[in-house]
């Protein structure tokens, strides 16, 4: 890793905007911070993936599927619950599907929806890349527990604010998983179908 | 803009985690929401941008120059102080040099650099595209300005473990703009050679 920088480009950006447009120089510091964070964090857990021969993108892909009961998501509902586009979901699932960590079917039930499904060398990678990102506390083992729930808090408002998710009590879903208060829990997620 | 989702798949992969990897669990949802809400801000503030026919990478560059004193600055300072590849920054210039945004020449003084100058016409860009960015608070206007200082100072903490800048107190730089404790303010930056 290089010595890290005395200078701080996006503190200098909040100086200049406080000068001329002040009450908007802390929108502007937070967003370019979230957007620096964002790709030091990328860059890290490519690097820790790379082993794996995965992206994050196909890392999340594979997780998901590994906490399916069945093993088993319609390709539809995976993008919902990455929060990416269809052609992300395929693009991934098909080059997990050529090393033979994924298999796609159509599904009995209803010939309209493909399933992926992941296989049991696709369960190892998955356990075995889970592991090392735990490891690596995924980017940032230098920082406390307590910080992360409070970044994750501060960016979940953020999320509320540009109409992501809905607003409902943190404690009632991040950090209790209980049902979503006034909304009932939908019947699959990461947790599968 | 659709509904907002009651289901928060973040949540849903806290408590996923927290039931096998429970040290872990506040780590992954940090690192998961930061790139989520990168998507989000970069969808929103690219919006932004559109009519003014800019990616946020080339309104950067273009925000950059127009904050020099000179206008000009060498094209491998422009990496640094955007923090991104100079491949990056030589693509962002080259299409706003086909714009008449901006102009490139060898520095006079020495002629292994090259200078990237932004033109009037570029100027006017730049001025028009950051009121609009003002405008739109860089794409979360609902959250007070005290929020998201505290998200730029927690991002920071981020940027610091991972090596990216030095550990300085925030009030030195962030906030007041004065010269970093210890280490002599470099002479230029986003304010110009």
């Amino acid at each position: 890793m290089p010595d890290p920088e005395p200078f701080d480009p996006i503190a200098e950006a909040h100086r200049q905007w406080s000068v001329r447009w002040p009450e908007h120089a802390d929108h502007m510091a937070a967003v370019t911070s979230v957007m620096r964070v964002q790709q030091l964090l990328l860059a890290r857990i490519e690097a820790t993936l790379q082993p794996f021969g995965l992206t994050f993108a196909a890392y999340e892909a594979l997780r998901l599927l590994a906490f399916t009961r069945s093993g088993s998501m319609p390709m539809g509902k995976m993008g919902e619950r990455l929060m990416v586009h269809p052609a992300s979901v395929t693009n991934a699932i098909r080059r997990l599907e050529q090393r033979g960590l994924v298999e796609r079917h159509v599904s009995a039930q209803d010939r309209r929806v493909v399933l992926a499904t992941i296989t049991d060398g696709g369960r190892a990678v998955a356990r075995d890349a889970t592991a090392a990102l735990n490891q690596a506390n995924f980017g940032i083992p230098a920082l406390a527990r307590d910080e992360m729930a409070q970044l994750t808090s501060m960016l979940r408002d953020v999320r509320v604010a540009v109409g992501d998710i809905a607003d409902v009590p943190v404690g009632s879903s991040l950090f209790t998983g209980r049902t979503v208060r006034g909304s009932p829990r939908p019947q699959t997620g990461w947790a599968g179908p």
